[in-house]
């Protein structure tokens, strides 16, 4: 017997701005600063379980009325926060029906934010849980069926420093990267720095003869590694098919070559090289149509977006049964999500391709102690919960970041505003944009 | 910290011999007893989980090599489970790849077989995770969304009696029922002591109009509560499909009037009632092609032959995602199974049909206290693990009788040799048999 409560006496909300490098997407830049929320559950037994969770405002105006509710209820009562959030009224003006610039992630509805904001929550339960049982996470998910999880090195075209001159983002320490020459070198402080062994590049950026011949530099530098190849979706049909003929002796998978499921299904019906997906399948409503098509090979899961570590599970069990492979996508993520997706990945079955992670690109992390690559992997721990501890003033710093007025603007990431800094014309490209 | 080590140290194996009334089906009739596997695992820590399968000696053969292996293992480490059974070399020979006559289950494969071994030791893990850290099963799966699970009335064409002349069966207190009025006697009885609201009539015994003439009074005596058919697979698709005609007005759904997913197809395309099936789709294997088809509405799961409660969720989330409905399907069981069908059905959301149970037809238990159906259902409990205890002298009286020689031919469930019993001329019927 745990002999300690389980019930929810206080839940706590930070948002926080983390320092960001200037990486280049199809959409813009990334912003100096990027909002993300770390919350807090903490219960009458006084264990406190952490999550994290994109910090948009759309995000903390659902997160607030959710925390409040939470209270009272057992941090193990984890099918019930999905009902919950239903309860939860969302703000439907808010909620553009379009693709969400800042997150590249697809199709943004009500449900899918609700599911963002869920997932903070559960992974914060699951510590809390984890902590009191004296369980890690990945017991309480049935159990790791492997010691260590691989990452990718996650590539991007970068600048040197951001546009509008942060001072302290001037020298992030990777340079600059922004020809073929470039891409390697950064591949290669990759490999020196954290051992990955499989390559993803963030595409998108430039014409994609340049991508192309990015992604040769990678083969004859790093011969017979994993390549892979994400343009987040700016390219017509017949680019797509043109670039996977041309890349199809390297590439482990294109990612999102064009945008949405009847275009991507007409790419895969025109080449063997397998596509992923992490935006024309980011709900589980959105599977049936994609699989009957045969659109995607490989679903990339975030643990974010489809509303927790439980849910991850599910829809790997979902593709499982379809003969659809799994693997992890990422955007700009501090160390409890690192651990938590590390957990989930440590249970799925069959696995067969690296998670994204951007973690290597974020300097700044909340934690006492930073997650380490070893050979490209994270080893999964045994520690009760998440097996990660925040360190308080450095949540205090990013959290005093995040109320400063002159970073007001940053709570909203908005990678296209990012760009404008740079390049006052810049609009979001409309796709295809080749 | 639950303080107590969840390592497995004994593993316990109980084949017993369960009375069983001579309940009719398309293949014959139940024998006078039953063979079912209890399992029990004990930890280090003193806490012993129990569980509950099928029982003939094919189950038997490939649960001793298992029970072996889980010793040194831990309780909470149910992925594990699946790649152990797997390393259990299952006896090809003795899995014949046609129709379980005995299981009415679909087409038995090793794969079939090995999960549904894994579910009994599954179900002991988490009684025995639950009971060490002071959790009910329910929470283990994330949680209850439900405060007591809804139960169908289970109805069956029977005689009075085994024509073995197996003395304490000749009275089983539910006297014969061959005729419309018989099963709406049945019926009436089961809403007297156990409170159903929904019937479910075993067909495929009787030529179809006669079945269609008992759902048909079950529907006066009955106004306005759901009613369901299953001939298991007994019926040409020209059958069903005049069948789903005749009852339409009165059928909640039509459960495997036809055998297997492409004649379940061709009668789900003439007819608007939806058809439920615990045979076509008995693995996620089967799933694609017949959601593809449209060949079912309603996934009956059972947990013993889907891989235990886990698994089942993820069936149920499989399902959700392709807007297909789950229940529960039963097979005979005891009062571990029903507790273990109760706890996993409560984490399922939107869970719109009632759960069938043949366990108001077991007289004999091996608990300390039966489960109760309260206005057919039952209630969801909050004590740890299962909630439910062995009791000692019953399973030792009902695995003397396993032991007895007398009772030697009984180990293997085989329907139509009980058959044989009164008909000595009785096969197996061909389908479809009408």
């Amino acid at each position: 017997m745990h002999g300690q409560s389980l019930v929810i006496a206080d839940v706590r909300l930070t948002p926080v701005l983390v320092a960001d490098p200037p990486l280049l997407n199809t959409q813009g830049v990334h912003q100096p600063y990027t909002p993300r929320l770390i919350v807090e559950v903490v219960t009458a037994g006084g264990v406190v379980g952490i999550g994290e969770t994109y910090g948009d405002s759309k995000y903390l105006e659902l997160a607030r009325p959710l925390a409040g509710r939470l209270v009272g209820r057992e941090v193990s009562d984890l099918n019930g926060l999905f009902t919950l959030a239903d309860d939860v009224s969302v703000d439907a003006a808010r909620v553009d029906a379009s693709v969400d610039v800042g997150g590249l992630r697809g199709v943004q509805t009500a449900d899918k934010l609700r599911l963002s904001v869920v997932s903070g929550f559960e992974v914060a339960c699951l510590d809390a849980l984890g902590k009191a049982l004296g369980l890690p996470v990945h017991a309480l998910l049935g159990g790791k069926v492997r010691e260590a999880v691989e990452y990718s090195a996650y590539l991007f075209y970068k600048w040197d420093g951001h546009p509008s001159g942060v001072a302290s983002e001037k020298d992030d320490g990777w340079g600059a990267a922004l020809d073929p020459a470039g891409i390697v070198a950064q591949a290669r402080l990759f490999t020196e720095r954290y051992g990955f062994t499989s390559f993803k590049l963030k595409g998108g950026v430039f014409p994609p003869e340049e991508e192309v011949a990015a992604i040769r530099a990678l083969a004859e530098a790093f011969p017979g590694l994993p390549l892979r190849l994400d343009p987040n979706g700016a390219w017509s049909v017949e680019t797509s098919l043109k670039v996977a003929a041309e890349l199809g002796d390297v590439l482990e998978y294109l990612e999102d070559p064009a945008l949405g499921t009847p275009a991507m299904a007409q790419v895969a019906a025109g080449t063997r090289v397998p596509l992923a997906t992490n935006m024309c399948v980011t709900t589980f409503e959105e599977i049936p149509e994609a699989f009957a098509n045969g659109a995607v090979q490989v679903v990339l899961s975030d643990h974010h977006y489809w509303g927790g570590l439980r849910r991850t599970r599910e829809l790997a069990a979902v593709c499982r049964t379809f003969g659809v492979s799994v693997s992890m996508h990422s955007n700009t993520h501090l160390g409890i999500s690192l651990a938590a997706m590390t957990h989930v990945a440590a249970t799925v079955p069959g696995l067969h391709h690296a998670c994204d992670s951007h973690y290597p690109w974020q300097a700044e992390d909340i934690l006492t102690s930073r997650l380490r690559f070893t050979d490209g992997k994270v080893a999964v721990t045994d520690t009760p919960g998440l097996g990660v501890a925040l360190d308080r003033d450095k949540l205090a710093a990013l959290h005093a970041r995040w109320l400063d007025d002159d970073f007001r603007a940053l709570r909203e990431r908005d990678d296209a505003a990012a760009m404008r800094a740079a390049d006052p014309d810049w609009t979001t490209p409309a796709v295809p944009r080749w």
